[in-house]
C-alpha cells in the first residue's frame, strides 16, 4: 500500500501546487480569513466529511486578541466583493473562521486529529520578479496582507491529506478530525477550538510546519523542540494633547513614554535558564506634527523557553510599562491578547516517524530533533491531547527559503508540500 | 462713522456666530478643506468680490507637505458625499484648496490685503456636553478632525469683514484682498500663496490670532511678538523584517531606531540666546506583533525664536535621527515638508492700533505686545509685504479658553469674533 | 575725588592682578576652599577689618551639597601640604570655608555689603601653551580643580576694594560687610551666609560677574536680568549584582534604570511661559564590567525663568527619577542638595550706576540690562536686602572670553578686573 | 591508594579552610594581587617546586585590560603597607602577579598542568553578620574588593594540590605545573600565561570552578558546556563642556550620547542561534552638576554561545556606539581589552572523571555535563593543549551558594574545597 500513496501524492501533485497558490493570493490575516475559509469549505465539499464552520469551531470567549468590529466589518466587505456568498458569510461573521472537517469511518479504531493553520501576515508582499509568487502570478492581492508564514502550505497539505483520506476511506477505521484553524499568528486561534471540544478524545495529533530553517526538500524532522512560550501584550498610553510651541509643558506626552518604553522592553535582561524573546511588533502614536501626542499604542510579545522564562519577562515587561507610564504621567491600560504554551513531541512519534515513513521516495532524511525558537498555539491542543491520554507530534517539513519567515520575500519549494502529504498519509495507513 | 461699525457688527452677529459654527460642522485638515472652501466660496459670492479658486490660489510646487493622492482622493470622495459639486471639486483636486477674494474699489488709494486661515487638525473632537459645540449641536461632524485652533473663527472673520466692505464699498478706495488660506497647520500653505503673487504690491497687511491664551474679550494685542521660526521634517526608517522569536537576529529594528531618534530628540539642549521646541507629532511603526518592525516613521517639527536657533535644532534633530539609523543599521530618508519664519509687527501698527480701535466698544484693552512661542506660516506673507516697503501686522484676539490650543475640549468665546470684525473694520476705515 | 580712584586702580593694578593669578592656580572646588581663604584672609590682614572665619562664616545646617567627610577630608590633607597652618585649618574643619570682613568707619551712614565668590569648578584645565594661564605659569596645580567661572577675579576684585576702602577709610561713614562666599557653584553656600545674619540691616548690596557672554573690556551692564531659579538633586538607584553571564535575570539594573532617567530627564518638555534648563552633571555607576550594576548616582539640577518654571521642571524631574527606578524595580533615594532663587536689580541701581560711574575712565559704556540665563545664589543675598527694604544689584563686568564658562580654556582679560574695582570704587564713594 | 587520598584530605582540611580565608581577607582585583601573589609564594616554598613570579608568568603585551599606571602604583602601596616586602614587590610591579609552580618528578611521564584563578572584584563586601566572612572575622581588609566569584577556594584548592603533590612526590612521574592565574575577570590574564609558554607540551590540563549554580557539596560535574565566547571593550565619549545654564547650545553631551549607547546596547537583539549576552559594568560621566558633561566613560562585555553569537554582538556593541556619538557629535575612541574563547571538555575527561573519582568519599554524584553560560579565560589554555594533542577539562565542584556569583552576599560551603582536591588528587593519581 505505500508505493500507492506515492503515486497517489504524485498524481495530485498539481491540484496540491495550485490550490497552495491560490490560497496564497487570498492571504487574510488572522480571524478574517472569510476567503480562506470559504475556498476550504468549497474543496472539502464531497469528500465525505462532515463541515463545521462559523460558531461551531471556535468558542468566542476563549478567543485572544479578535480585531475590533469595525475591522471584521471592512474584512467581511472585502470578502463579500470577493465572491464569498452573503449566506456563508452571515455564518462566519464578526471573526468566526476555519473549518473542522470530520470523517467517520464507522469502523472502529483510534482517533485521530491534525491541524492545519490557515492564516496569513499584516506584510506587503514583494512586488519584484525575483519573488516567485509575484513572477508566477499568485502574488497575495489583498493589500497589505501576505502569506509569510507559509500557511498557505499547510492549508494545502490539509486539503491534499482530506483528499488522500477520502479516496482511501473503505480501508480506514477510526475518526479523522482535520482542523483548519484560524489566527495561529499571535497566539489567538488554538486555544478556542480546544475549548470547544475538538481535540476531547483525541488519540493521535499529528502538526507541523514548513521550513523554519532553510533545508533541502525531502527532509522531514520528527520533533521541534523549544516551542516557546509567549505572552501577547497591547498597551495603551493616554496623556494629554497641547500645542507644541506654546504650551509644551501642559501636554503629557504618550509618545515618549511609549518610545521608552519600547527602548527599556527591549532590554530586559535574558534569563540565564533558557532564551528568551521580546518583540514589540506595532508602535502608533500622535495624531498631527505640531500636537504633543496624547495617545499612544503598542503591541507586543514576550516569549520563554518554558512558562518561567515567559513569566519572568512579562512580569518584567509590565514593570517596563508601568515605569515608562509613571515618568510621563500618563495613564496606562494593558490587556493580555494572546498566550501560548511550551510543549514537545511524544517519545511515541519519534520512535514512529522514522518507521512509519521509511518507505516514502519523497523523504531522504529523518532527523531526531531540531529546536523551533518560535511559539505555536498548536501547544494547547498537544497539551490537551497529552493530558488525555494520547499522543502529539510537531514534526518540520524540510525547504529551501527565499528569505526568512515573517519577510516579504519569504518563500518556499511547492516540493515540501508532496513530502508532507506523503509523511502524514504513511503516518495515518501505519 | 465709526458708531455705524459697532452698529453693524451687532447687527450681523448671529450670521457671524452661524458661520462658525457651520464651518465647525465640516472641519477639514490643510489642503484637504473641500467643504471649507465651497462654503466660504458661496457665502462670498455676490458681495462684489472676484473670487479665485482652484489652481490661482497657490503654487504647486511652493506647496510643503501635501497628503498623498491616495490620501487626497479619500478627502474629495467625502466632500463629494457631503455635497461639494463635481465640478466645483474638480477645480481644487489635489489639494487646491482655499479662496482668494478681491475688491476693487475703482479709486486709487492703497492696496490692504488680510490673511485668515482656514484648516483644522487631525483630532477626535470631545464628545462630552461640558464642550459646547458638542452640547449645541456643532461638533464635527468629519471623523478625526477638530477645528481645535480658532480657525474657524478665522474664516468667520474674514466672511464678516467681507460682507462690510460689501456693503460699505462705495465709501472705501483702493483694493482689498482677503486671502482664506489653506494649510497653516504644519506651516504648509502661505508660501504657495506668495509666490503666486497675492502679497505683490500689498501696502498694509492685517493678520491676527484668537486665544493663544486666555485672556477677558475685549481685549486686543496690536503685535504678537516671539513668532517662532519654525521647520518640519518628516523621516523614515527602512529597516528589515525577520521573524521575532526564530531569528531576531536578521532583523534590522526600524522602531527601535526611530524609539531611540525620539527619546533624543527630546533632549536636544535648549538654546541659550532664545527659546526652542522640538516635537514628534506621529510615530507609526511595524506590521505585525511578531515580526521585527522594518519600517518606521515620524513626523516632527522644530521652532526657534529667530531662524538661527531654529537652525541649530534642525541641524541637531537632523544628527539624532542620522546617529538613530546607523545603530541599528537602519536606511535614513528624511524630507522638509514644512518651514516658517519668524517675524514682528511693524512699529506703524503698534502705533496705528490702539488709536484706530479707540472708540470701539466691543474693544476694552489694547496691549502692547504678547509672545505667541509658536509659529505661523503668516510671516512669509508679513516679510513679503515688509520687503517691499509695506507694513504688516499681526493681532491677538482675546477670549477666554475652554482648553488649550490642539486640545480635543478647545473653545472660545463667539464675542470675540466681533472684536476681532470690529478691530478690522476700524483699521480699514481708518 | 573720581580722578583719585581712578589713579589709585591704576597704581595697584599689578597687585590685583597678581592676586587673581595666586588665586587661579589654588583653585578649589565649593566648601574645599581652605588654601583659598587662607590667602584671602592673609592679604585681608592689617586692612583694619574685623575678619570673621570659620563657623561664624556660614550656619552649618543650611549649607547645601557639602561633600562627604572623607573628600572633605582630603582636601584637608592637600591644604595641610599647600602650607595652610594648622591651626588656621582647625577652624576651617569639616567646611566652614570663606571670609566676612567687617569695616566701621565710627561714623554714621548706611551700611554696604558686598558679596565676591571664591569657588572654583572640578574640571582639568586646559595644558596647552594657547591657554593663557598654562603659558604664563599659573595654571591650577590642583589636580581636577579649575577656576572655570572667574571667582578667581572676583576674589581678586573683592582684596582690590577691601583694599581701596582701608586707603579711604578716614573718609568714609558708615559700614562695609565684604563677604568672601564658598560654594556659589551648585547653589550652596549662599544661603548659610544670610542665616548667620551678614546681610541683616544692609542698606546697599553689591554684586556681579565677569563675562557671561564675550563683550569688551570697559563694559558695564548695569543690572543683570534672568538669574534663573534653580534645585540641585542628587539621585542614587539601588539594584542588585548578579553575573552578567550566568544570571543576569537576577540583577537589578541600576545603571539602566540612571541612563533611562537621564535620557528622560533630557526630554522634559521646556515651559511655554519662560525659559527651562535641565542638566545631569555627574552619572556614576557599575562596579565591575561583568557585574549587573547594582548602584547608579546622579546629580542634577533644574533651573527656570521664575520659582514657577523651576517648580514645573523640578516635580517632572522626580517624576521621571521615580518612573526609571520603578522600570526597573531598584530603590531611589534623591536628596535637594541646593536652591537658587530668582532676583532682579533695583530699579535705585539701574539708575545710580551710570552716573556714579560716568566719571570712570576705566568705562566706555553702560548697558542697562544683559540676561545672565544662568543661576546665582547671590540671589539669596538680593532677596534677603530688598525684603528688608534696602536695594541689590547684580553687574557684570564685560571682557572678552577665551571660551565659554565652565569650560577648560576658559580665560577672561585681567583688564575687566580694573573696570571692577573701579566701578565698586565710584559706587561707594558716590 | 585512593583511601590514602582522601585521608590526608581530610588531614589538611583546616590548613585547606585557613588558606581560602586568608586569601578572602586580602581580596585583590586583576593585577593587582599583590598580597595574594605573595601569600601563595610563600605557601609554596619549601614544597620541592620550582616558583616562577614576575615577568615570567605572563607576557606583557598579551595581557588585556591592565590598571593605569597610577591605579596599579595605589595598589602597590596598599600592598607595601600590607606586608609585601619591597624586594618581592619589585619583581611584580605594573601588574606581574600570579605563579606559576613547576615539579620535575624526575621520572619519565606525561605533563599535566592545572589552573587556579587567584583575583577578586570590585565588589564592597557585604558587612552584616549574616554574611559568612563577616560573622567569622575573614571579611575583605581591601576597601572596594571581594572575593565574590570564589577564586580564594580555587587558589586554596591549588596550595591543597600542591601540598599532596609534594607529600606524594617519590610516587609520581612525569611534571606538574600549576598555574596561579591573576586577571580571570575580564578574561585578562590568561592568554598571557599561554603566551610564555607554559602550555606547551602539556597533556592534561585540569581546571574547574566552585559553585555556579546552588547544588549539595558532593556534586562534580565532569564538565561544564556553554563556556561563553566573549568580548571586553572600553569607550570613550569625548565632547564638549558649556555652562548648563547660559549656553547649553554650546556643549557637546557625551553623558548623553553614552546613556543613549547603554540602553541601546542593552536592546541588541538575541541571536537566534544560541545564547548571546551584553552588560555595561560601568559609567562615569560628568565633572560637575552644573556643567555639560564633556566626558563619558563606559566598561561593557559581550558574550556568545560561540565565537560566531558574540562576534554578532561585538558588531553590533560596536554600531550602537558610533550612532551614539553621532547623535550627540561627539568623538568616540574604543578598546578591545579583553577577549574569551568557547571550549568544551575533551571526551577523554568526560569518560575519565567518573571511573577515576569513584572512589572517593567526598564526591557522592559525578553529573556528565552542566551548562555555565558564563566566560572563563581558560579556554585560552585548554584550546592551546588541545591544539597540541592534549586534553582539557572544566569541572564544576558543586556548593550551595548564599547568594549569586558577583553579589556582595556571595559565599560558599568550604567542604566543596575538599571535594574538589580530593577530584584532582584521585585524577593525578590516576
Amino acid at each position: 500500500m505505500r508505493n500507492e500513496i506515492d503515486q497517489w501524492v504524485k498524481q495530485n501533485e498539481l491540484d496540491i501546487k495550485t490550490w497552495r497558490q491560490e490560497m496564497h493570493k487570498i492571504a487574510e490575516v488572522g480571524f478574517c480569513e472569510y476567503e480562506t475559509t470559504y475556498y476550504i469549505f468549497r474543496k472539502l465539499e464531497g469528500l465525505g466529511f462532515t463541515l463545521h464552520t462559523g460558531r461551531a469551531v471556535m468558542n468566542e470567549e476563549a478567543r485572544f486578541g479578535v480585531p475590533s468590529e469595525k475591522e471584521l466589518a471592512q474584512h467581511e466587505d472585502r470578502a463579500l466583493k470577493n465572491g464569498v456568498p452573503t449566506a456563508f458569510l452571515e455564518t462566519m461573521k464578526n471573526g468566526f473562521t476555519g473549518v473542522v472537517a470530520v470523517l467517520e469511518t464507522e469502523k472502529d479504531g483510534p482517533h485521530t486529529a491534525m491541524r492545519f493553520d490557515i492564516d496569513a501576515l499584516p506584510i506587503e508582499e514583494e512586488v519584484s520578479h525575483a519573488h516567485i509568487p509575484a513572477n508566477n502570478g499568485f502574488r497575495s492581492r489583498n493589500d497589505g496582507m501576505m502569506h509569510a508564514c507559509g500557511h498557505d502550505g499547510h492549508a494545502a497539505i490539509g486539503l491534499g491529506i482530506a483528499t488522500f483520506l477520502s479516496t482511501l476511506k473503505e480501508r480506514l477505521s477510526g475518526t479523522y478530525t482535520l482542523i483548519f484553524q484560524p489566527a495561529e499568528e499571535g497566539s489567538r486561534g488554538a486555544k478556542a477550538v480546544v475549548e470547544n471540544g475538538w481535540l476531547n478524545g483525541v488519540d493521535f495529533f499529528l502538526s507541523g510546519h514548513l521550513g523554519i530553517r532553510s533545508q533541502p526538500v525531502g527532509t522531514l524532522v520528527s520533533g521541534a523542540t523549544n516551542i516557546l512560550a509567549t505572552t501577547k501584550i497591547d498597551a495603551r498610553f493616554t496623556g494629554k494633547t497641547a500645542h507644541a510651541g506654546m504650551e509644551p509643558h501642559k501636554g503629557k506626552n504618550a509618545m515618549l513614554a511609549a518610545a521608552a518604553a519600547v527602548l527599556n522592553l527591549h532590554g530586559i535582561a535574558p534569563h540565564g535558564e533558557g532564551e528568551t524573546r521580546l518583540n514589540v511588533g506595532r508602535f502608533d502614536a500622535g495624531s498631527g506634527r505640531n500636537i504633543v501626542p496624547g495617545e499612544a499604542f503598542l503591541q507586543l510579545e514576550t516569549r520563554g523557553k518554558s512558562s518561567i522564562e515567559n513569566a519572568y519577562m512579562k512580569e518584567e515587561a509590565i514593570r517596563r510599562l508601568e515605569g515608562a507610564a509613571h515618568m510621563y504621567d500618563v495613564a496606562l491600560e494593558y490587556a493580555i491578547v494572546g498566550e501560548g504554551l511550551a510543549a514537545e513531541t511524544d517519545k511515541y512519534f519519534l520512535d514512529k516517524i522514522p518507521n512509519a515513513t521509511q518507505s516514502s521516495q519523497f523523504i531522504n532524511e529523518v532527523k531526531d530533533r531540531m529546536p523551533l525558537n518560535g511559539s505555536e498555539d498548536v501547544t494547547y491542543m498537544m497539551r490537551h491531547v497529552q493530558e488525555q491520554g494520547g499522543s502529539a507530534c510537531y514534526m518540520i517539513f524540510g525547504t529551501p527559503l527565499a528569505a526568512g519567515h515573517h519577510h516579504k520575500q519569504f518563500d518556499f519549494d511547492e516540493d515540501a508540500l508532496l513530502v508532507a502529504v506523503s509523511a502524514l498519509a504513511h503516518l495515518v495507513v501505519e
